[in-house]
């Protein structure tokens, strides 16, 4: 049986369902989508898709301090105050802020990362292995920029509390919509060192 | 006796010290400017002049939470890590967060706010009172971009836990100043509000 990247991309991106969860699913269903979306839905990790578009307006503004020399805000949104106030979520809250302390991301996801350091990046890359032949020099920058969203981006980070190191930011967030039934976002975050140059002001 | 705002903005630059201390400093000197900082000196509230070219890189990030649906993150500088642990130091850093949660400012200080904007308040405040003589309509300006500055920057913001509504942030960090005998800077700051528009790469 053929599973095609493609595919398991295209059920990532309907259900916002993690990697292995998405193969797992496509191997059972025999690379059907639609049976591999139904084999999520019933496992109750597939909610993620079906919330995506409903508003996410409510939630909680949490944050962290570590040694006083660290801080971080973090802006979690849900849909109803009641699922703001579960325990689930803020614990899941606390997580990514102290996730944030201890990984200090860059971005938020790797769509906001600007295109000219994505540009910057993979004519790093190439520069780097330019004597291999076109098809492999592509796809060694392919696995570099992934591993440059791993390092740089919440969502994509490996999540520190994760001692198998498997789980991504976005796998725990994926978990808790599918524990609490509603559509959760991590809008934005803010990571203080004390006496680093970065300022706020920076554009 | 004649103390004009010219010799009064440079005491206030030298020494760093409020509007009211350095007017009274001058009254009682007779309009001196050196002798008024004889005089704050004495008082101990001139400390802040010495002391405002030593590096201030020690301190604190400290965060406040309001109901988990405002949250600020600031950092507050200081000398060095003995005075960042004292009880008075942690005191300010306390409530300038809290301060930020209450009053919301756009600015840290008057001086970043772009000119831009300033271009624009001055024309809405001018086109407001264009019937009268222009050297009015100046005076007036200038009091009305006061006002804006005090509602808009952090450090000319009247304080939010003084009662009589005089002390602006600015004193208090003064205040702080002179009580620990170290250069005391509010380096920058952040507010969340859940659910507000405004993202932070905003540019």
């Amino acid at each position: 049986m053929n599973i095609t990247s493609d595919v398991i991309k295209e059920l990532r991106d309907q259900t916002g369902v993690g990697l292995m969860d998405c193969k797992k699913a496509l191997s059972e269903a025999g690379g059907n989508l639609e049976k591999a979306i139904d084999i999520l839905r019933k496992k109750g990790l597939a909610l993620a898709a079906k919330k995506a578009s409903r508003e996410a307006s409510e939630g909680v503004i949490g944050s962290y301090i570590h040694m006083d020399k660290i801080g971080v805000l973090v802006e979690v949104n849900c849909e109803t105050d009641f699922v703001a106030m579960t325990d689930a979520f803020r614990e899941l809250v606390k997580n990514i802020a102290m996730h944030i302390a201890a990984s200090s991301p860059a971005y938020l996801k790797r769509e906001d990362v600007p295109s000219d350091v994505i540009d910057k990046e993979k004519s790093i890359y190439s520069a780097q292995i330019k004597d291999k032949p076109l098809h492999i020099v592509e796809k060694i920058v392919e696995g570099k920029l992934e591993k440059f969203y791993t390092d740089t981006c919440l969502m994509d980070q490996v999540f520190i509390k994760d001692q198998e190191q498997k789980k991504r930011v976005k796998d725990i967030v994926t978990e808790t919509v599918a524990r609490l039934g509603e559509n959760i976002i991590v809008k934005r975050f803010v990571r203080f060192q004390l006496g680093e140059k970065k300022t706020i002001d920076e554009t």
